[in-house]
């Protein structure tokens, strides 16, 4: 079984990558199916479930949510116990025994005993800053500040949710076997070579 | 004309990895090469050169070099003037206009506007340590925490006079076109792959 794991600035096209590249070697995807997975095995509302686990700014005041005031306390207990659950549906994934194409989520450290090749996507702020402004909704209107600030705050908070579930950095370049900078490719053309790069990389390594 | 500029951590493989690019593509080779031609120009002893030039530690502490002993000041500004001659021999190459692979010596920032494809080589520790032994003289004996304390230093050193040269740091993964880890390969099997996506990427930069 061959399992590629995506880690990913955001921004960088990461996701486009991971999705392309499940495309082009046949591999199962996975992204936000993981999260309906979640709510389906919790029993709470997906919408909920990918709130609480996005929030990986580990937010220091309660918060609203379905009308009802949350207290800090109960909501890292709700993010803790959703990333248990996460980690669980993850590992079934990986049973499953099939190929497969996992987005973000710390699949690489939950799985490090199958061997995944483990893919960082990054891209310098420029270019980050146009994928974003290119997919904002039409009612979002950031300044180049405000969005290079939300761009760092996303990133921090995964890199806090990774230093929570395992001891590597978040981007680390050791702690991955390949880190593309998706800057200057046109992401289609880009996704062949990363797939013969993992392929050589699954053939030396099995 | 395609440059391939290599910068690299100690112990990762990466002049390796660089010399059997340069022999798949048929690209010309540079790596000590460079130090002969500083010496040629500036008239002085190439061990002299490469001494001084790696002594990426700017030592605070006077050195003994054949014999004669040298003030901090003296040895700091001879660096300087000899990173002042590299520079130019490394504008040189690229002035000849032919496809090469250069080794270290910042090369990627000194030749940006020739858009050269930047890698970055690293490796997990365990894997630097096993291929410093392999390679060190009979005589150097290291224990692990000496060997790990020496390539930490010698990466420093090569951060700071990064540093000192330009505005990106050593090793921002955002600053190469690839970072690849040589961790679990056989260097002889990454070459291809990494020249089919250096490839690709001067066909979509060119």
């Amino acid at each position: 079984m061959r399992i590629i794991t995506i880690s990913r600035e955001f921004g960088s096209g990461g996701r486009e990558l991971g999705k392309r590249l499940a495309d082009l070697l046949g591999f199962d995807y996975y992204d936000s199916e993981i999260i309906a997975a979640v709510s389906e095995s919790s029993g709470l509302d997906a919408n909920y479930v990918q709130h609480t686990l996005d929030n990986h700014g580990w937010q220091e005041f309660p918060v609203t949510f379905g009308g009802t005031m949350h207290s800090v306390a109960y909501v890292q207990a709700s993010r803790i116990e959703l990333l248990v659950q996460q980690k669980k549906v993850i590992e079934q994934i990986a049973e499953i025994g099939k190929n497969c194409v996992i987005i973000g989520r710390n699949a690489d450290v939950i799985l490090k005993d199958y061997k995944p090749f483990k893919l960082f996507v990054c891209a310098e702020t420029e270019a980050k800053m146009q994928r974003c402004r290119a997919r904002a909704r039409e009612d979002e209107h950031l300044s180049d500040k405000q969005l290079i600030r939300k761009m760092k705050e996303i990133d921090k908070g995964r890199a806090r949710t990774r230093d929570f579930l395992s001891g590597t950095a978040w981007g680390q370049r050791d702690a991955y076997q390949l880190t593309v900078n998706t800057s200057g490719w046109d992401i289609k053309k880009l996704v062949p070579v990363v797939a013969a790069f993992a392929n050589s990389w699954f053939a030396e390594n099995e």
